[in-house]
């Protein structure tokens, strides 16, 4: 069954929860509290879920955990690259959790050579021009994009030529990539305006 | 009219490709092309506009542009400030296109006396102690949560009895916080999901 993304996001969220919560058992009242949420809602995320150990008490949290592990695939291994390594790469390099969700960052890249040859939180950062080698060699095929935005168009079209498929990126550049490369726009800018806009800040 | 998250996210989709387009005049193919989606669903999205500059030739840029600005509140000012000056702290520090979308980020707060003092992107980062103070002289109600996920939750806490009624949250704690603060969880991992979840990565 496809799940809507609006409701993977949110069984992310009740991830996140279930992670560091202490008790045996967690009703959905308390995770919609939590979230600021409706509980009907929880409830009817949940049902997405084949195994989701509902009991009289709850839901048992390692149980739902899993299930929510299972169905998103937090253990299916994907291997990415990150490109440009500066602030925001460096941050997201840095994001432990992304390897919990099944995201492995195996290396980054950038042109400037001051930044080449270090290694941030275990990850070797490469001069651009080693890319075509390493996707063949690593057998990587997601690169995170986070250079600035005057090189994210051109640094595309290298990616895609260097055998990359999925792009995800931060930067604020539509990119023009050819049909069987799959962009994700990560619209923080965006996301804010959503937030602002439903609470009229 | 209430615009639904998913129109707002691609209507500043659309307004970065416009910003960027050098032609006076653009299709909705083409912006349907440059994002790989519906040409229908363009439409529709910009029906939601007042004025969207809609002619023979297709849509007036500056026009449309406009037009996104005006709905979306791009112009409407709202402070901010950064809690956490690391990777990812700076990074956002040093997002200038925040500015052009009403986002200004007033200052950075760090509990690390080494980053204290410091300027990123002509943004001053003070010590957390500091805060009470200059939400009440900045007029500031809105945070930007960076620091590590182990100190989460304490400093959401700190940061609600600092006058704070807005948290973007980019850890991955999720805050127990009073019902009247409003919590955007930027769900990262949730995203990436997301995009591996429909593209069978």
């Amino acid at each position: 069954m496809k799940i809507p993304d609006k409701v993977i996001n949110r069984l992310t969220l009740y991830h996140y929860i279930l992670d560091d919560y202490e008790n045996e058992f967690i009703s959905s009242t308390k995770i919609a509290e939590l979230l600021d949420i409706d509980n009907s809602q929880v409830r009817k995320d949940i049902k997405y879920l084949n195994n989701s150990g509902k009991c009289r008490v709850g839901y048992d949290v390692k149980t739902l955990k899993q299930a929510i592990e299972s169905e998103l695939g937090f253990k299916n291994h994907r291997s990415a690259f990150i490109i440009g390594a500066g602030n925001l790469g460096s941050a997201l390099a840095k994001y432990d959790n992304f390897k919990d969700y099944g995201l492995d960052i195996k290396a980054m890249f950038d042109n400037d050579t001051l930044r080449v040859g270090n290694t941030v939180n275990g990850k070797e950062v490469y001069h651009v021009s080693e890319l075509p080698k390493l996707v063949k060699k690593m057998n990587v095929d997601i690169a995170i994009l986070t250079v600035p935005k005057v090189c994210a168009s051109e640094t595309a079209k290298y990616l895609v030529n260097s055998g990359i498929k999925y792009i995800w990126n931060f930067t604020t550049c539509i990119l023009d990539v050819s049909g069987d490369v799959k962009v994700w726009n990560e619209n923080l800018i965006g996301n804010f305006i959503q937030f602002t806009h439903e609470n009229d800040v």
